[in-house]
């Protein structure tokens, strides 16, 4: 199976629909902008693990050989709907960069800067990146249902993707409702990683994958036991990140999550074991929108003083463990389960 | 056809499929506000046009008797969707009032001003209403896939939706981004009512019912003739009380649409008409997104001293009439025409 060659594949069929789209808009004479923002976003990056976690699913399933068209396209649309969930998540956060870029609102708002001016445009840009945020929420789904499944894989793959979607939005909700209130509920954190996470990244794509080759309930099973631990260390690595990653690998700013007051496992951690005076600290600077950089560094001094760093790590090497266990009791496919356990590596040791 | 039965049976399958969501997320543990702000507002109230239409579209076609559970539930999604593209478009826009109370965003801001403060509490606000409004999004295809549709309704529905969904972003898109600038431009603004009303909600919800009963394309053409008349008498409607309805009323704030300055075709004929002197003002006030009631004043005396008021009424009428004639050459059955020119009269005469 080649990772490069699936990328490729995956692309093409976004890259084709875009195409078929801004055709669509020139016709109507419809903004051009609009597919214009969603193709540089979409192309500037990105690891298209959803959709390779969707292939390796269907291929965990039986899925023989490479994948035909209606699993490509599913493995597309969970593409454009991580498109969509990244677009509203930068605006939500207020984030500037995003994959080394401008982000959505970021860039159309400079787009508007000129006829409109700063204040409004700033306003205008937010707006219309919602808007091409639903878009590409309601095209994951065009993908989706034009994707020519079965009736029988559609009936299979729906409820999960109703799940999917479900929880990732519920996971969002959590983690926008409980930034800038820093307090060590840890299991809070914990639920944040699954659902915005661990579920949506990595057990639900294996799901729908293995639903299209009408993967059994055993099989489901053992995907998440896989999945949950990997998930989770992948979200406590990217907490890590944010809070100490290099910007220039990272593609983001660095201390963005600690400047967003983001409730992560790291954070609820050196809650747990910050003295008064530090607990102080972390309420004042983490409830300030706009915390300096002299604030996010002290910031960064608890996260390593009160050892919450190293927890972290350890608590990424233990469900690291705990999914390579997974694997070994599973008994998939030799290939899938290589690729499983290189992508366990990779998600927990990566430095972007 | 009991319009209030109907309107009755529509929301008894919004509030199962709601309360089927809220026992989801106490059993999750998550924030029961979600579906508590769905609720509040889609019960606050809403005329249930697209529901209305949308079973009318399928009487059309030659449904019978009282509609199934499966004709109910797409027009429920209809509803649903509808839900979602509210709260997006009062977060866009900055409104405030909505259905005589506050739009989703501002009752969750007021909801989170005691735990994060005024300033953090109108981000969160936003962004909690952005998600809300994606789960909207998402749960109207839920209902729809789960609404018990065969696979022929479902293979005739999904391009009518895919395209009631790509026409209204866009227009909105345009919508949003025209605000602020005024211009002569009646194609722009015309263009807008078309995409973001005419088809939207008057065309598509009569296509997609018809298409339930495997109505004809000549039926989808002769529905077609009488939607986008009156769909665009409905817009230019509420471009006129936007500007001059009474708010205990409409249910909006006075004015609303003057000071967000869209590019209404009441707002492109007064440009066309104005004195030098009057288009200056109109740039000024137009421009600025923290117009006073004293320019908004200004605003409005211009609309009528130009005309503008007096065109819009009769640009109403003469489509109020292409509407009730496309009527009388279309041969419905008879009760749908009744109803049809029920709605036509309500749509273009109403106050709210």
């Amino acid at each position: 199976m080649e990772l490069a060659d699936l990328r490729a594949r995956t692309d093409t069929v976004l890259n084709d629909f875009l195409a078929a789209k801004a055709r669509t808009a020139a016709a109507c004479r419809w903004p051009d902008e609009v597919t214009g923002a969603l193709r540089d976003f979409l192309f500037a990056g990105g690891k298209r693990i959803r959709p390779l976690l969707c292939v390796l699913g269907w291929h965990a399933a039986g899925g023989q050989g490479s994948p035909p068209a209606p699993v490509l396209a599913t493995a597309a649309s969970l593409e454009m709907f991580h498109t969509f969930a990244l677009i509203h998540d930068d605006i939500m956060d207020g984030s500037d960069i995003r994959r080394g870029q401008p982000t959505v609102h970021q860039a159309l708002a400079a787009r508007y800067t000129a006829r409109h001016g700063a204040h409004a445009a700033d306003r205008l840009g937010a707006g219309a990146a919602v808007l091409i945020g639903d878009l590409a929420l309601a095209w994951s789904d065009e993908l989706l249902h034009t994707a020519g499944l079965s009736d029988a894989q559609l009936a299979d793959v729906l409820p999960l993707l109703d799940a999917m979607r479900t929880e990732v939005m519920y996971g969002q909700y959590l983690d926008l409702t409980a930034a800038g209130l820093p307090t060590g509920d840890l299991e809070l954190a914990m639920a944040i990683a699954r659902y915005k996470t661990a579920k949506y990244s990595v057990e639900r794509p294996l799901h729908i994958g293995a639903a299209l080759a009408a993967g059994s309930a055993r099989l489901r099973a053992d995907l998440s036991a896989y999945a949950l631990p990997v998930g989770e260390a992948f979200q406590l690595r990217d907490d890590l990140l944010g809070a100490f990653g290099a910007p220039e690998i990272t593609g983001k700013p660095a201390l963005d999550d600690i400047r967003q007051g983001k409730h992560t496992a790291l954070l609820a951690l050196a809650w747990r074991h910050a003295t008064p005076a530090q607990q102080h600290q972390m309420n004042a600077l983490l409830s300030d929108p706009d915390m300096n950089l002299e604030g996010a560094l002290i910031i960064r001094s608890i996260l390593i003083a009160t050892g919450a760093r190293d927890t972290v790590e350890s608590m990424i090497t233990a469900r690291r463990t705990q999914a390579e266990q997974a694997l070994a009791r599973a008994g998939l496919p030799p290939a899938v389960a290589t690729a499983l356990r290189e992508l366990a590596t990779t998600a927990t040791a990566r430095a972007a």
